[in-house]
């Protein structure tokens, strides 16, 4: 493997990179991957992966260039996979093209086939680079290298608050915090998760529908994008969801994670009503675990990024467990006052020394709100939102 | 007068503003005023106010230009003024000079003088013309404007909080919120202001100093700078402040404003520890008529721009009163949680209808944390503050 690159091969990496980004709302639960194939300086084919059961981004690649992908450089995002899956191995392909050199911007974050591509390449005489862009290409996939590496998701929490961080009345009036933009903003980032996180006590309060809505998104490409409705996921220890809570009836498919403490007949009613039930050990405080919660979600529902949005109880638990990687906060330019809903309940935080410090990556205006991306300094996380890429920071 | 101006006439009196910039932590309770002589497109003298009694920035321009002013142009940032005070009046030595053309930023806000100077250079067949960069020299003084046409101070609010919207622990623990960088705005802040306003529970609860220190400020002319302390004014209705408060013992004068409900013991007492006492009449609720405390403030002590430093509950009532023009909001980026201090109180807002809105003119990072520049929708401020000309306005 060569450690050096060239001005070239990074400017292919990084229009592979942009193909990467056109999966963003469609490839789930697969990353976003884009090729580039490039002989004697000149592009001959690239692609990327749209939607996840039809080609890999190398395969629309190689198609495109036909005989001229022989002794050409393949650029690719992600190592090429070399496992037999709806598609066929991708590295196979490559050496079947005939390419001489396979640029990698990351290996396969999966450590049960991670190098395996990079090997079957290498053995057949190609030559390969591995690392180039690789944290641009890292940040693409936060929620498939998140469930590769750590076996739970990439959790992006939002909160839309007012300017003296608060998040509703304290009658629980909520309606219209932020703008236009910044809905749809926050469409964008439903859009790009695989499951949406809610408590029971907000679903309950807002009567929120959870889902995408085409007209709110303001993409070229809405109508793709909302035919993948974000799975639903709503945490309710003592199944208090109302049967006639309005995701229910909503396209896509909503999910209550329970504990075992309470009647099948109950369970009965939710899942007549729409709903899947799906019942996890609480914790030892009668609680749903939220770090097993997350590990299930990874396993069982292949959830990339996730998505949390709700109240100061939950989103106080998430940060208190250290399990929140991202913070997404929409800021609008009002004042609810000390009587408000707080966004954040952190109860037995008392001392400043107990304070919770973050990392910001990024403010900026959306419409006439600010939006701040910030993490938490004492989280785990190793993956980084594609939107990290943009950031100017501080 | 003409109301067209060449670029030279934008350059001159961009070069007059900056001039006037260089007395904003100096010349208080005058305004900040900066004059350029131009003769054959060349400079040929230039000066600015520095310090109250010192003289006008036209006097330093015209002995720099001596011979040359004669037939010269003459950029002010403020009308020149017209009455014999400590120095003279400047629109007399103007035309002493023989000054071709006087071009004029801004008429003087003073409602018994405005124009008078420009109508004693007109009678003598000087040209004037009046309005160039008007707004920005209004921005350089928001103080002296406010208290020539509002009879009362600017009013800025200043408050250092967390992300979540809290400025210390639920016990009052407020240590180092916000960092360095932060703290030396703060006191470039308290440095450009003629006081600084606090509530005796702040006082009681930080025992803050509330002054100028030199090593703080991060300036080139520190030392020139603490040479003037702002006036510090405490509100204190039933005259709680503790004998033993630092501020009392620090340079500069102490102000406490309290209502006539207590005994000329109890003053005495407090003058003799080192402040000062004012009694004001009190509201119909027993407390100080803010907006009367104001105006006297612009009337007895002319306070030009007021910095605000104190808790949520006068911080609300400040707010709910409309008497706040600006407010400076340093975000520390980390969270104090739901049982952390609110930023501001404002009892009775219960509904969505009556939130305060704000528009957001600057939002910024400062060291390691943020801070942001806003307004009340509802105030009726005419000036703005000096850092509004350089804002990026969502």
């Amino acid at each position: 493997m060569s450690a050096l690159f060239s001005e070239a091969d990074h400017r292919y990496m990084a229009r592979a990179l942009k193909l990467a980004q056109k999966g963003l709302y469609t490839t789930d639960p697969n990353p976003r991957v884009g090729c580039v194939i490039v002989r004697d300086d000149q592009v001959v084919g690239e692609g990327f992966h749209l939607r996840a059961g039809e080609p890999h981004a190398e395969i629309h690649a190689l198609n495109a260039a036909g005989e001229h992908a022989k002794g050409a450089t393949a650029y690719v995002t992600l190592e090429p996979c070399s496992h037999t899956g709806r598609t066929g191995p991708c590295a196979v392909a490559l050496l079947e093209a005939k390419v001489a050199r396979v640029v990698i911007a990351m290996q396969d974050p999966n450590p049960q086939v991670s190098g395996r591509g990079i090997r079957l390449l290498e053995e057949a005489g190609i030559e390969v680079a591995v690392g180039l862009l690789e944290s641009e290409a890292c940040a693409l996939n936060p929620g498939f290298v998140a469930r590769m590496t750590r076996q739970r998701p990439f959790v992006r929490l939002k909160m839309a608050m007012s300017l003296d961080g608060r998040t509703a009345m304290g009658s629980g009036e909520s309606q219209w915090i932020t703008g236009p933009e910044a809905r749809a903003q926050v469409q964008r980032l439903r859009a790009r998760s695989s499951a949406i996180l809610s408590g029971v006590e907000s679903i309950i309060m807002d009567d929120s529908r959870l889902t995408l809505r085409a007209d709110q998104l303001q993409l070229a490409n809405a109508a793709e994008a909302v035919q993948r409705q974000p799975l639903r996921v709503i945490l309710d220890t003592r199944l208090r969801l109302p049967l006639a809570a309005a995701c229910l009836s909503e396209p896509g498919r909503t999910l209550v994670i329970t504990t075992p403490a309470h009647t099948a007949e109950k369970r009965a009613r939710l899942i007549q009503a729409g709903a899947e039930i799906q019942v996890l050990p609480a914790g030892s405080d009668g609680r749903i675990d939220l770090a097993l919660m997350l590990q299930w979600l990874a396993e069982h529902e292949q959830v990339n990024e996730l998505l949390v949005e709700t109240g100061a109880t939950l989103a106080g638990a998430l940060l208190d467990a250290a399990l929140i990687d991202e913070l997404q906060l929409f800021v609008a330019p009002t004042l609810l006052g000390g009587e408000a809903r707080p966004l954040f309940a952190l109860p037995g935080l008392s001392r400043m020394a107990d304070q919770r410090r973050l990392t910001i990556h990024d403010m900026r205006a959306v419409g006439r709100d600010w939006r701040i991306i910030a993490s938490p300094q004492t989280t785990s996380a190793t993956g980084a939102s594609g939107e990290f890429s943009e950031s100017k920071v501080p």
